[in-house]
C-alpha cells in the first residue's frame, strides 16, 4: 500500500497546497522587503524634515551660509539611507518600480529641499545629475526617477513666493527680479514637456500661481520705486522704471 | 566660433533648456510606449469579453465541450497578444513594474477566464505554470505577477455559485458538491496566505460568500434527497429519504 | 553680564522650546509603546487566523474532537501574547482604553474563536469569565472589555448557520434544533442590554438573521419528516411533530 | 429548598441569563456615566461660547482690557465644570481615556481661547501646565492630555490672522510684526515633534497657512512704510521709504 502510494503521480489537493505554500514564501518575503524599504523610507523622511526645518530660517532673513551650513550637514546621512534602499533593491533586480510607490513620496521631497538649498547657494536649478550625485545614485541601477525629480522641483517652487515675499519684507528689493527671472525659465521649461494627465502635471499647473504671485510682488516693489535704487545689473535688461 | 564655444561655460539657461530637452524626449518616448501597451491590453479586453461570452453558454447548460472549443479557439491569440506585449517591455529591461498598471487589471481577466475553462474541462485548478504556459509567459522577463493570478482565480471562484444554480435547475444534482469540495480546498489554500490589506484581500474575503453559496445550494439538493442517486460516497450517510 | 543673565527668568522662546522638547519625547514614547502593541496584536491576529483555518473543518464534518485538537494547541500561544500586551500596558498605568483601539478588533475575533470552539465542545456559550481565563486576562488591571466579548459572541453566531447547513447536508439532522435553542437564548439575553446607537448594536442587529437563518433550516427539516427519527430528547419539549 | 439548589449544578441558561443581567447592570452604569459627562461637556461648551463671543470684540478693535474681562470672568465656571468632570472620572479609576472622547473637542476648544487670552494679554503662549491650572487640573489623576492641549494651540493660531488683518486696519501697524514672531517660534516648536498621521498632524499643517497669511500682511505694511513709524527695532534694516 504505501509502495503504491509512492509511485502514484502527487494528488490534485497537495500540488494545490505546494503551490500555495510556495506563493505564501514568496508573498511574505515580498511583504518583508517591503517592510524593509519603508523603514529606510521614514528614515529619509524624518532627516528630511530637519533639513527643511533648518532651511524654514531663511524665512526669517537669517544669512543663507550659515542656513545652509546646517542642512548640509545632513546630506551625507541622506546618501547613506539612498545607499542602503540601493542594497535592499539589488536583492530583487528589476523590481525598483515593483516597491517604487514605497518611497517616491519622501523622494520627492528630498529633491524639493535639495534644490531650493542649490538655488539659495547659486541662483541657478539643481540639475537632475547633480540631485543624483548629491545622493550618491549614479549608477545604472538605483536612479532618481525623472518624474520624482519634476515633482521634487515644483514643491522647491512653492516655497518661493514666500521667501520673496519676506525678503522684501526685510528690505532686500532686488530679490523678486531675482526669483521672478529664474521661476520664469524654469517653467517654460516645464512647458516643453507633454505632461500627461496625472500627478506631476497638477503639480506643474500649481507652479502658475507661484509665478503670479512673485510677479505681483515684484509689481508692488516697482510702483513703489523701492527696486529702482539698487537695480543696476545690465544682464536683467531692466531699467530704473519710475 | 567653434574655439569661442569651447572656451565659454555653458549658460545657465542653456543648461537648464537641454535638460528639460532630455527629459521631454524621455517622457514621450515613456508615453509613447505606455499608449502601445495600453493598445495591446484593449486588444486583450477585447478578445477575452469574446472568450467570456462564449463561456457564459454553461449557465444555459450548452453541452461543456461545444462551450469550450469556442472560447479555446482564442487562447491562440491571447498568447500572441501577450507576446507582443512581452516585445514592447523588452525595449525597457527592468521596467515590468513600471508600466505593469496599465495591463494588469485585463491579465485578472484573462486568469479567470482561463481557470474557469480548465476547471470546466478537468475539475481541477489552473495551476500558476499552467497559466503561464497558456500565454506562452514561460521565460523569466515577462512572468505572470502572483498576485494577478490570485486575483483572477477570486474572479473565476465568483462565477461558481451562478453555475452551480444553474447545473441544478437543468438537473445535474451531483455539481454542488463537486464545486464545494473544489472551492473549499481552494479556499482552504488562500487562508494559508498573509494577504496584505490591499485588493486581492478584498476579493479574497468575497470567496466566502461564493463558499457558502455554494454550501446552500447543496443543502437544497442533499435535503430533497436528489443528491442521492448519483452521491455514491458513503460518507455522506444520506439515504433516499422522500 | 553673565550674571545678570543668571538671574533674569528664562526668555519665553526658551521656555516653549523646553515644553516642545518634552511634548516630542514623550510623544516618542507613546508612538513606540502604540508600535510595540501593534506588533503583539499582529501575532494575535496571525495564531488567530491558524485557528480559525482549523475550525473551519467542521463544515466538512470532520469530527469534532479532531478539529479542537488542533486549534486547542494555540490557545497557550494566545495566552503567551496576551500576557506580552498585558505587561506593556503596565509601563502606561491607567492607560487601557488609551491604547484599547490597538488590539480591540483583534480580541474580538479571539472571544468569536474561542466561543466557536466552546459552543462545539460544550453546546453552551463561553461566559465573559471562562474567556478572561483562557486568555489568562484575570487580574483586575488587564482584563477583557465587555463590549469586546460581546461583539466576539455575535461574530460566533454568524458561524452557525453555515455550521447547520453542513451539518445537515452531512445528514446531522438533530443539529438545527440544538443550534436554534442555543441561539434562540442567546438572542433573547442579548435583548436583555440597552444597547447605545454604535457598532455593538449594529453587530447585534445581525443576530437576528442568523437565528431567521437556522429557524428556516430546522424547518426544511422538520417539514420533511428529517429530524422526526433521532428527536427524542425529553428536556427539548420538541415532539414528534409529524 | 435551598439545600437542593446547593445540590444541583446551575443550569445552562439561568447563567447565562446572571452574566447578561450583570452585563446590563454594568452596561446601564457606563450609560448613564457617559450621560453626566456629556450633560458637563455640552456644559462647557455653551460656556467657552460665550467667552469666544466675548473675545470676537478685538475684531472691532476694543480695547484689549475690556475683552479680557468678560472673558476671564468666566474662567471660574469652566473650573468648576471641569471639577465636576474630573468628580465623575474619579468614580471609574483608570477609565479616564474610555471616556475621553465623550469631552476631548470641548476641551480643545476650551485651550484654544484660553491661549488666545492669554496671547493677546501677555504676547506669549500658554503653557500645558498654566493651561492645567486655569482648569485645576492639576492633579495627577485627571489631566489635560498633551494632543487636545497641541490642537487647541493649533485653533488658536487659526485666529490669527485675522487678528492681524483688522488690526492693521483699525492703524495698528506694528502688530503684524509680533504676531509673525510669535507665529514663527510657535510653528518652529511645533516643527520638533514626530506628528502621526492623525488629527493633529492635519491641523498642525493647517498652521503654515496662517504663518504665511500674516507674513503677507506683513510685507503689506512694510512695502508701504507703514511699519516704519512705530518700528525702532533696528535690525529690520528697513528706512522710511515714503
Amino acid at each position: 500500500m504505501e509502495e503504491g502510494e509512492a509511485r502514484a503521480p502527487p494528488s490534485p489537493s497537495s500540488t494545490l497546497e505546494k503551490q500555495f505554500d510556495d506563493f505564501r514564501h514568496r508573498l511574505d518575503e515580498s511583504g518583508s522587503l517591503r517592510e524593509r524599504i519603508r523603514g529606510v523610507a521614514m528614515e529619509i523622511e524624518s532627516v528630511t524634515r530637519l533639513m527643511h526645518s533648518s532651511l524654514l530660517l531663511v524665512h526669517q532673513s537669517r544669512p543663507v551660509p550659515e542656513v545652509l551650513e546646517k542642512a548640509k550637514a545632513q546630506i551625507g546621512m541622506l546618501k547613506e539611507l539612498f545607499h542602503r534602499l540601493a542594497e535592499i533593491l539589488r536583492e530583487c533586480p528589476g523590481q525598483y518600480y515593483r516597491y517604487h510607490g514605497d518611497w517616491k513620496s519622501e523622494t520627492q521631497t528630498v529633491v524639493s529641499v535639495l534644490a531650493f538649498m542649490h538655488w539659495l547657494e547659486t541662483g541657478s536649478l539643481l540639475m537632475h545629475a547633480e540631485a543624483e550625485e548629491k545622493l550618491g545614485l549614479n549608477n545604472s541601477e538605483f536612479g532618481l526617477d525623472i518624474e520624482e525629480y519634476l515633482i521634487g522641483i515644483c514643491f522647491m517652487s512653492n516655497e518661493l513666493p514666500r521667501y520673496v515675499v519676506n525678503q522684501v519684507t526685510a528690505g532686500d528689493y532686488d530679490c523678486p527680479r531675482k526669483v521672478l527671472k529664474f521661476l520664469t525659465e524654469l517653467h517654460a521649461a516645464f512647458r516643453m514637456l507633454n505632461l500627461r494627465n496625472d500627478f506631476l502635471r497638477k503639480k506643474f499647473d500649481g507652479m502658475k500661481y507661484d509665478l503670479r504671485r512673485v510677479e505681483e510682488v515684484y509689481y508692488d516693489v516697482k510702483i513703489r520705486g523701492l527696486a529702482a535704487n539698487g537695480d543696476s545689473m545690465g544682464d536683467q535688461g531692466i531699467q530704473g522704471e519710475s
